[in-house]
């Protein structure tokens, strides 16, 4: 049974006995909590839409799904030379790239297989190339997954018998392959035996925490209790936190951590409480390239906030909001980053270059 | 024309011009931004409810609303003797004073009217006690009104052409009898002259902001963007607020301050970016008896989280959650506290008893 067989949720599929060829299947993440409902498609452009719209959600997810995008584009390109095949990678990485400019691992996953589809086209032919950028997506992941259970082991060594841990948005299950970064760590701790309690956030405007986190935590019998945004101060002054763990869209090379935005909101009343922060993160997620606060903000549609989830109407029509989709929290608030490489701290200047020297 | 007349938006009155006797009329806040529905009663118990379910919410408008119940309650009571009369007061004060915990108001003018009927029936009959208890509740009313507008021009004071206000909740004419005490300060600033624009959180559970605060502003050409609560950091962190204005449900003896959930979050992010953090409140906020963090916290109903405002459920039905509808924030958090008789800043030990001794 392979690593991914063993996934109790399975949000992203790449499906191959298929009599017409294979196909990308997806849990779309934004009809959860109501209805667990699965698409599919052989047209990388959807898998593209399904980014956009946060169908697949995650840095992690996006970076599988985009993969299997290009090897969507690769197998049914019917490209008849090697150029025109790249051609039409290329086209595909375009559309694919351009669906949300924050999370890396969206950029490194596509170049990864870009990568690999141009040093296959020295040597070998239109099919020959098509298999090696179908393999480099699945490669990419089951990588994401074996991170996710070493990052998880290895963050579990941060966490006590005991502890309550406050987790925003959802860097679980349904933001990764499927075994999560944040919650991967709570479920490495929980397979070693600790006792933890969660505290979610149920993460305006799309309602991640409340939708995805807890759908997924109760699914797996993990005692977790909802609050809304403006609790974190609350709960905290009131001692019911011990530790803070969230996930992460991208990490500067000097350790400035985008993510869901709220996240340097409870990052400074962390700071302000003495609870640890930690980010959880496979090394994927870091842009070795940017540093300070300069990676670049998605800023989302306006309804967004004016509404939930496109359902109801909460406000007065028209009326201009701000929604960023991400916030940076700034390296001196965070205690710690765990990676499926080991655990890394400040100064981060020097501890995250050290990370990729290994 | 009364100052009363004068308010544009009249979200409480007490009509006498009615054939079977007064009625209170209230708008129901709960039903905005959607509809403008204005909801009439002469059953004090129809108030208590009103107050309960959050009809009729903010401070110092429980407080008006409460003082105008228990003259409901003293209008209809049929009483034939002076102490069947004080018997069914204290009835109807015990329904009035059991909805909501946490505001200091309601306390506040439910035992001035009682105070005053207790007064009078030392010398006058029923009739007399009952006019005496309508004249006290509509004094409470006209007060607040006035308190709200002086406590506005005292604020304005610190208000610079061109700031960006970040205000959380509801402290405006929904939250008053009618002219507001964050938003108070506000409209007293425009009134002299200034540029403001206005940030609102949207302020889960009930989404007070959104719903109400947006529509004031929006419906008087005051520029507003809506937020939602976890982006309170972001903004600051851009650079995009210069002051913080927020209501008060309760403000100690020491100047902590009770306010609805969300605002010590607010006051963390405001101290760590130096951004000064004003409470306005009339001084029929404070509770001179109590000390320190002490302040009753109302814990609602868990639907009201695990819900968007009963209209669409965006949780795992049953999902424990926390619910409190008020935080504190600590004395040395507050920058300054505004009130109808002057402002005052630390230290509030000293500054706040001797507000009460001038």
């Amino acid at each position: 049974m392979s690593i991914l067989e063993k996934l109790r949720v399975k949000p992203l599929e790449w499906i191959e006995d298929k009599l017409d060829g294979p196909v990308f299947r997806w849990l779309d993440t934004r009809q959860l909590p109501w209805e667990e409902v699965y698409r599919e498609t052989r047209d990388y452009r959807r898998v593209a839409q399904a980014i956009k719209t946060m169908e697949i959600r995650g840095a992690p997810a996006i970076g599988v799904a985009a993969a299997y995008g290009l090897a969507l584009a690769a197998y049914y390109s019917e490209a008849r030379s090697v150029d025109e095949l790249l051609a039409r990678l290329e086209e595909a990485y375009k559309v694919l790239a351009s669906t949300r400019p924050t999370a890396y691992n969206l950029f490194w996953a596509l170049n990864r297989v870009m990568s690999k589809a141009r040093e296959a086209a020295k040597h070998k032919g239109v099919d020959g190339i098509v298999r090696e950028v179908i393999e480099e997506a699945k490669k990419i992941h089951i990588e994401d997954v074996e991170a996710n259970i070493k990052l998880g082991k290895i963050g579990a060594k941060l966490i006590e018998d005991g502890d309550t841990i406050l987790t925003h948005c959802n860097a679980g299950a349904l933001a990764t392959a499927g075994y999560g970064t944040a919650e991967g760590v709570m479920r490495a701790a929980i397979e070693e035996g600790k006792r933890i309690k969660v505290i979610a956030t149920e993460t305006r405007p799309l309602l991640q925490g409340a939708r995805l986190t807890v759908w997924e935590l109760v699914k797996e019998g993990i005692e977790v209790r909802l609050i809304t945004d403006n609790m974190v101060g609350y709960v905290m002054y009131k001692g019911l936190v011990d530790k803070v763990i969230v996930g992460a869209d991208r990490i500067t090379v000097d350790g400035y951590v985008a993510n869901k935005i709220g996240t340097y909101t409870i990052a400074v009343l962390a700071y302000r409480h003495r609870i640890p922060f930690y980010v959880a993160a496979p090394t994927s997620t870091f842009d070795l390239s940017l540093e300070g606060d300069s990676i670049p903000i998605e800023e989302r549609e306006a309804d967004e906030v004016r509404t939930i989830l496109g359902k109801l109407l909460i406000t007065v029509p028209d009326v201009p909001v701000y929604n960023p989709a991400f916030d940076i929290t700034p390296p001196e608030l965070v205690t710690a980053i765990i990676t499926e490489r080991g655990i890394v701290t400040p100064p981060y200047t020097q501890s995250i270059r050290k990370l990729f020297k290994d």
